[in-house]
């Protein structure tokens, strides 16, 4: 049961955007830019790192809907799978492989991340920005993560809870979502 | 040294806000949602959330930045130090005492939140609403604190520089930083 009363009906982070739409706002126009405009990185690309870093911080809601979301992007829940799995015998690119190696020391700390890990992902042809990219997506789930179980949100447990939202969250980006969610006539607050 | 080149004389947060003029605007809107607009948690409380945050993550520029800020806010360093450094026994008022708690469990990661924590800060007073946003702000922390280590960005050591910085954000907010973090003409990129 979450902290705080919730509107009924939204689970995860969806119901907290309908609780404070104040906070909302901006954290949807930030989740567009970083996740969705366009970018060196690939909308799927980018999903990948956001699922892989909510899979680390075992945040179950958004683990599940950026995996979604990435394989529609992406085209493939098992190459979506694989990738968060075990990035290193995955047939994701080597840059991705280090770039997701960045990513999870980022879910390590802000110290974690070693000169030595970004050489490695500038070697395989990661840009400054790719770098910088990476880095704020990794930080930014460590985020939304904490928001979501901090307060104790619902989580879907059927797959198919995620597909749905996945694919309009691929095609029409995170400002779309926050019309969508409206708090209930009988919600709080 | 920064992992990314980054526009020189600017410490901390402010040469990535420089550097990615795209997300630093929501992220400019944001923090001033969350610390700067009118509240029933005062913007002093809610800068002393950060800075404790910003103390657990062992994040130098942010726990000097928001100190210093919180202190502006409460006209006293003294008392956000006792807060930052052991707010049980320090003269905050049970309610902040309570929400900082909550606060420290977000920074462990969501689930470390407890019903317990949250009745408790509900027994001194806060409203959801106070404990919504108390999880946010900790979980931003978690978010600004990884992206200002994980890119390497530098700290000044000296107290006095985060002193005349925290007076202009205390006074106008986090949506007036973003006119001063321009890059320099030498600056990347």
């Amino acid at each position: 049961m979450p902290h705080i009363p919730l509107p009924e009906g939204l689970p995860g982070i969806r119901g907290l955007l309908a609780f404070s739409p104040e906070t909302a706002k901006p954290i949807g126009e930030f989740a567009d830019v970083l996740l969705h405009a366009p970018n060196t990185l690939s909308p799927g690309e980018r999903e990948l790192i956001a699922a892989y870093v909510s899979h680390l911080n075992a945040c179950t809601y958004c683990h599940a809907s950026h995996a979604a979301i990435a394989a529609c992007h992406l085209q493939s829940e098992a190459l979506v799978a694989s990738g968060i799995q075990d990035s290193e015998h995955s047939s994701l690119s080597p840059k991705m492989k280090a770039l997701l190696a960045v990513a999870g020391r980022v879910q390590l700390g802000g110290q974690f991340v070693t000169a030595a890990a970004v050489e490695r992902a500038r070697t395989e042809g990661a840009t400054d920005r790719e770098i910088h990219d990476t880095v704020l997506i990794a930080a930014a789930f460590c985020m939304f993560n904490r928001y979501v179980d901090g307060l104790a949100t619902t989580a879907p447990t059927d797959p198919d809870s995620y597909r749905q939202p996945a694919s309009f969250v691929a095609q029409h980006g995170y400002t779309a979502v926050l019309s969508q969610v409206r708090p209930s006539p009988t919600g709080e607050p």
